[in-house]
């Protein structure tokens, strides 16, 4: 039985745009009727994230609970969220719909565990997941060991996310994110998960080279997979 | 006041992620909360538009219309559709909901006009967009000369939808779709309607160049203004 897809989106747009056009690609059909049935409420009232967890913000729990009502309510049979800082209220989330949501954590975690065995990972996300331990605590309660980003790393990450890829201005010189790379895999990182859904934008657009764990891809094999369908790689 | 989109989608899934993406980057927005909200239903069940105009396959009308009703149920102000054949129910469509669908044929034919006046339009679509008149009709009402594929070209312009981008294989090969554009330069077209959603992906990979009208772009910053939002160029 095949099952239909919710899609809580808009943080931000353009993530939730590749997370969509992911899945398409990633699914196994001839013709239209073989694809997947996806609800997407890209839901750009949502307020900051990274702002609410660190600095009091409005929470973005209210705007983020209205979307996964809707998504139910017109027949979603799971729903997945384009944004890993979001994941943060993801135990409150859930206990607003009956259905299931798929966390893009675990599967960056499984997915890193499987690809790259022993080695220590290198969390890329905003500074609201790191400070919220939202990859930490996951990925060490599985056995990966972590390297996080330091502040001058934390700065260029944040700004190639918010005054890059938000902002519409896909960045175009790779030296930023090439440094910040260089410089955590000479503190032990072996590989680097993409763990907020505007970088790998950013690394498809500069061509970026490296051991990457993209989590929206992980995240859209697991929902073809669990909607019923056969995902291929792109 | 800003207005909410509706995309009813799915007509097909890479063409839908095609004009969200396009929305996504077409719209001035330095931040998430700056974006549209957009709700779409990407449904894959539709039937399929050119065999039920040409060959009496089951209609798409009901499963269209399911989806306009949940679109205007959670909140869409207006409805769009990322499939230039799927506008011959547009008629009968309309008459399920009571927001309003801007219509992608009258955008083309308003760009169209404006961008090459007096100029005769090759209108690169499906069989069923033809033998349905959808674009003949519009543009010869408004004025604008149009010159239609062959029979040869039509099966050509099938095949890149149908059997590359339907498919998931985005063709590599640009010499079918520069024979379609040089011969219809033969008979007198001298710009190109991308006038099927599927056209833009390819035209896009196979890096083509001419005087194009994209129909799906053109459609994007209609839908940008209607909401109450600033377009810009990509």
């Amino acid at each position: 039985m095949k099952k239909a897809l919710g899609i809580l989106g808009g943080m931000g747009p353009l993530a939730t745009a590749d997370l969509f056009t992911k899945i398409v690609t990633m699914t196994q059909a001839e013709s239209d009727r073989e694809h997947i049935r996806i609800y997407i409420d890209n839901n750009s009232q949502i307020t900051d994230r990274t702002a609410a967890i660190l600095h009091g913000g409005e929470s973005p729990l209210p705007y983020m609970t209205e979307s996964a009502k809707k998504l139910q309510e017109i027949g979603a049979d799971c729903i997945i969220m384009p944004c890993n800082t979001a994941h943060y209220y993801l135990p409150q989330l859930q206990k607003a719909v009956n259905i299931p949501f798929i966390s893009i954590i675990h599967q960056a975690v499984k997915v890193s565990k499987q690809r790259y065995p022993g080695q220590k990972a290198g969390i890329l996300s905003t500074t609201g997941t790191q400070d919220a331990r939202v990859y930490y605590d996951v990925f060490t309660a599985e056995g990966v060991d972590v390297i996080e980003p330091n502040e001058e790393e934390r700065n260029i990450l944040m700004d190639i996310i918010y005054n890059g890829v938000k902002a519409g201005r896909i960045p175009t010189d790779p030296a930023p994110f090439e440094k910040v790379l260089s410089q955590m895999a000479q503190r032990g990182a072996d590989y680097f998960v993409l763990g907020c859904t505007e970088l790998p934008v950013a690394v498809q657009s500069l061509k970026l080279e490296n051991k990457f764990v993209d989590a929206t891809a992980e995240l859209a094999k697991a929902a073809i997979e669990f909607c019923g369908y056969t995902p291929r790689d792109i």
